[in-house]
């Protein structure tokens, strides 16, 4: 499933209480071409500040990750730490420190142990295979299950591989999401395309996912590519260039999805798809109210079709709407239309309340721009792991 | 306590199940001017749009208000009802429809049951008393105690008296929260200058709190003004005007308190001050993003100082921070200083957090303007109430 030139490890280091995998490395070979998509919180971890300076680099040799410890908020000591993490693996791999890409999920404010992290790094560089399943497990924080995707491709004769994995569970919102994700590919592409098709894709899926509003200070998607598919160079705006955007967006949507599934304490995911709006913007700042409501997630763990928190959030989103053009329907029933409510259907919202994959859909009348946002239910578990994260 | 010449009363009309007052009024002896605010939500309930109409009136006789039924997202029947209930309690106190300001509160797209409420009018002309007691309990939903504040002070040798009543439990969050606030008062003051002191008065108190983040659709604070205190007019910029802008300050920000305080579901209640910031917007602006973070208050629910969250909430309110100024502290202790957390203060922090009331103050180290945000913790219980609300 992964893609040609890719290799995988991950330890247990110690940083993570428990036998569990915390540590792990991707390695390309050959090196790859990178583009990333970053956080915008102001509060940047040192590894992500490294990596916003490594990124630059022309070549990449591996990611390495690790769950635990945010290395946020932790001042010079944090960037030194990540940057001697950086030129130990680097050492190891025979390659410079600027083509290593870092990254580290989980409680803030706490140092990295870097001794266990200093240990574990020539164990990581021994132990190499092409199974990508330990590193999917070590970058997991309060994620249930690990998260991965992939879709194959035929550009020219050649075929292409776009594989992908995931963490994220809380703390999940657009730009970005608590959330780290690692796309590989070995389609041969330049580095300036990569990044425009990973930040298109990137704004079309983990960017319209919201599990509980907050955006984290570590959120980081890489996407490699390494060449090793020797297709013909994938060129903006041909078919191949179209082909392969459409197949990152699918492996995108696919983690995005497995993110929102997995939110902390979720029993259920809707999907509110906001139609005719005058612009794409507007549709996406009203599906963003819907998504981001409290009284909305809540309804949507009791399975309860309370459509007058969906239109309260609509009318609080700033979007100027007309209420009398409203129409709001859960999968294929109307719930409100004209300014009203409507009749007699009551069960058949709750059904599709009750869905474990609700489908929201609410239309406004004063354009023709579609935009969606995926959300989970907040429940009590949700309060309960994040009332004692640290405890 | 409460000011000369307004009489209250309420009965059980049948609207909110079980034998609680579900419906009341505030009858102002002489007439009253009246200011108020309204909400912003674009969805407003019938009975707000009625209101916001009969303010312009030079004279107000009447307050109503019934809880269970918020009469919104109900078309014209709504607009219908609400009138009709306003024709019909102008005909038992003699006067005129437009003198009589109407407010609902409950459960959004379900009709008033009209027959029930123009039963109770007649119940509710007669029986008309100083206490305001019922009235205080007629207007609750989810509230868990009825909610009431007064000041009383001297202008020249005339004692003026404000005193308000409020409701508002779960929807809150400012501009305004699904709340409804009365405040009356005895003072002679123009309608002008009513309306002025009022809408700064919500700024400073109503608007600064936070439980859910959901504004609601019949969010409305009124003051009336009968003059009954005979004392000389209130003239803008005078001592007399700051006095009372004080104490109705002091009134509302009683009120808000109580709302946090009976949050839904809230165990514990903090304000988050921001000092040093370049303006009053921008500190509102990083105060509302701590206040409103879900993970924050469900660290609040915890007690657990995750100073984290917080920072990482700061990070993303949009406010080009330099993360190396900004200063957070818990009661009086520093958690985070100059890019670095504050060491060995845990368990200091942690006394802090497990207080009822908890004060957490972040000082940005842009400029001098402060402002602050009141807010409660998320509970397990609050998602049991709000999954479960209709049913």
């Amino acid at each position: 499933m992964t893609p040609k030139g890719f290799l995988f490890s991950a330890v247990h280091a110690g940083i993570k209480k428990g036998n569990f995998e915390d540590i792990g490395i991707i390695v390309s070979n050959p090196p790859a071409l990178a583009g990333a998509v970053f956080t915008r919180n102001r509060f940047k971890a040192a590894p992500l500040l490294l990596s916003m300076k490594n990124i630059k680099s022309k070549r990449h040799h591996a990611i390495i990750c690790n769950s635990a410890c945010a290395n946020a908020a932790t001042g010079r000591q944090g960037m030194k730490d990540a940057a001697v993490t950086a030129k130990h693996l680097a050492n190891h791999l025979n390659c410079e420190e600027k083509e290593i890409l870092i990254n580290s999920t989980g409680v803030i404010g706490e140092n990295l142990p870097m001794k266990k992290v200093i240990r574990a790094i020539p164990k990581l560089a021994g132990s190499l295979s092409a199974s990508p399943d330990g590193f999917c497990k070590a970058i997991m924080t309060t994620d249930t299950k690990p998260k991965s995707a992939y879709k194959k491709i035929s550009i020219g004769n050649k075929k292409v591989t776009i594989w992908g994995c995931a963490k994220g569970s809380g703390m999940i919102h657009p730009n970005m999401a608590t959330m780290l994700g690692f796309i590989l590919t070995d389609a041969v592409i330049s580095k300036k395309l990569l990044q425009s098709v990973l930040k298109d894709a990137v704004d079309e899926t983990f960017n319209t996912i919201t599990v509980d509003g907050d955006t984290s200070t570590n959120d980081t998607v890489i996407l490699l590519a390494n060449g090793e598919a020797k297709n013909a160079p994938i060129k903006k705006d041909t078919s191949a260039w179209r082909k392969f955007g459409d197949a990152l967006e699918e492996v995108c949507q696919s983690l995005a999805e497995q993110i929102v599934m997995d939110g902390e304490g979720a029993t259920r995911m809707a999907r509110i798809t906001v139609e005719k709006a005058e612009s794409k913007k507007e549709a996406k700042t009203v599906a963003r109210a819907v998504a981001g409501s409290l009284l909305v997630k809540t309804a949507l763990n009791g399975g309860d079709p309370n459509w007058g928190r969906i239109l309260c959030a609509v009318g609080y989103s700033g979007v100027p709407i007309n209420t009398d053009r409203v129409k709001l329907y859960f999968g294929k029933h109307a719930a409100f239309s004209k300014g009203l409510p409507v009749k007699n259907v009551e069960k058949k919202l709750a059904t599709e309340m009750k869905k474990k994959s609700v489908e929201i859909r609410l239309s406004l009348g004063r354009g023709s721009a579609v935009a969606s946002y995926l959300f989970c239910d907040i429940s009590s578990a949700y309060v309960a792991i994040n009332a004692h994260y640290r405890t």
